[in-house]
């Protein structure tokens, strides 16, 4: 029974991941909320206003559910009406805006047909893109991918690329990271791969993140740029409610509203026509908020924007 | 030519609503863009940081479009691919959470095929519940509807009551008000019928705010209070951005981003479980974020919540 396993390794994981997050942020511990809906189950952990990180969610869910013909059709699932999903999505919105927001999500899918196939990603989020950082970013994610399989980073990039993006902004979500979906397992072997896979992505996110937060996290930080984070974070808000498809599939499928909209951040703000100053850091980074984006070959003397 | 009447008499109400506005809050003006679109034309009117209005905007556009075969689908309008569409579309976020954010909106819509109606409506949101306050708002919209036909008010409160809802939170966006949509007008009769409705009621808008921020203006503020506003205008993009069918499909039909986020409040918090004392003013406002209240025969000495 393939997806017992993805349920106790997910889980195992999710307490791996706090544990981590604790210690990185050295004040702040995770709340804990055990809850049961019709559907399934799950734990959410949630740390809020810690030393560095301000809203930390770490969620991990196992559900049972039908899939109405509305969502069979936006999932290209046509005539399969039952489903197991299982997975781990977390968020992190520190509090110094010099550090990046980073998002992880691993999932496992099956169909009562049997289809089964896994997604997930890491993707990341700055207020201010630091083109050393970013590189560090996309280089870590790429050494995990290629222990796996050398076509995923580039492959798994691109459909990143593609899909936190803000079609009414022309604006990318951030700087990407890996996306991926649908990753089909057929036999053992290949269940095994992605499950190994999806695991190590898991344990590194609070590894790669660690690095990234503490080289910023006690950066002096401007009143402006307090203000800039929050429009970030208005940005932030924009693509999750308008866009991400796990927000959607959550809230069609009646989930745990509470714990789906953990994602959002503490504040965000909208100030009509926030156009930054030619030059300035925030529209250095706003001219990075682009698909296609080669990070790992940055040129960290260039100057951009 | 119908349409050009109601370019022009939207047009005219607009600065007739900013005129008013500006009185009402005594110190912030409204700055002016004028703006060009592939698809259409529109004026964009926003005040910020007056003395009671935190932000007002106040947008009219006349676009003509193609209608994508999604789209048609969505409006279930197949086969009719191309409009004309004129609104005037308007909100007010107030700096004092006891003063409630109110909302106007009225459009006319002809399609290529002659087929035409009108569409729009007011209502409130109050981030505290005053019952007095809520029942002076509906009297005064019945009594407007009550000019043009008396079932209005009743079946236009009902469509609000359905149409600002919140499903994943089960709660109404604020206490409604009325909501109206696919008024086809087939002849100049129902043509001038409608014009002068939506008139009205444009021009009751900054009327009936008037005497509701008035009120709330100078009540004393406490800081929990303000968190609370931040957590109503948290669902009030919730709305906007999941639910909001004018946000849809202006974004979906390529219209001017800035404008169309416009409702978007200046600032929103998100708070994982807030949940409110009991008997607290915050759990009594939630306790009438409900359908189908009555709010024209409220006791007004009643105890909820």
């Amino acid at each position: 029974m393939n997806k017992y396993k993805v349920v106790d390794n997910y889980k195992e994981l999710q307490s791996k991941i706090c544990t981590k997050l604790e210690k990185l942020d050295g004040r702040a511990q995770f709340n804990t909320d055990q809850w049961t809906k019709p559907l399934g189950q799950g734990i959410t952990k949630i740390l809020t206003r810690g030393d560095a990180i301000e809203k930390a969610a770490v969620n991990y869910s196992v559900v049972n559910g039908k899939l109405s013909s509305a969502m069979q059709h936006a999932l290209n699932l046509e005539g399969d009406d039952t489903y197991f999903a299982s997975g781990i999505s977390s968020i992190i919105h520190p509090e110094n805006p010099h550090a990046p927001i980073i998002h992880m999500n691993v999932r496992y899918f099956e169909l009562g047909s049997g289809k089964a196939w896994f997604g997930g990603g890491i993707d990341l989020t700055p207020h201010y893109i630091n083109l050393s950082d970013a590189k560090e970013f996309h280089q870590a994610l790429k050494k995990l991918c290629d222990k796996y399989d050398t076509q995923y980073y580039k492959n798994f990039k691109q459909q990143a690329d593609d899909y936190f993006y803000l079609p009414h902004r022309e604006e990318t979500r951030g700087i990407g990271g890996i996306f991926f979906d649908h990753q089909e397992v057929s036999g053992k072997e290949k269940f095994e791969h992605y499950l190994a896979f999806t695991s190590d992505l898991a344990k590194a996110y609070p590894v790669i993140y660690a690095s990234l937060l503490n080289k910023n996290r006690n950066q002096p930080v401007k009143t402006t740029e307090k203000q800039w984070q929050n429009i970030r974070r208005g940005r932030y808000v924009e693509f999750n409610l308008l866009y991400d498809r796990g927000t959607k599939f959550g809230l069609e499928s009646n989930g745990r509203t509470e714990s789906i909209l953990l994602s959002l951040p503490p504040d965000a703000s909208w100030t009509y026509r926030n156009e930054p100053e030619a030059h300035s850091a925030e529209a250095k980074t706003l001219a990075l908020l682009k698909k296609d984006v080669n990070w790992l070959d940055m040129d960290l003397n260039a100057e951009v924007g």
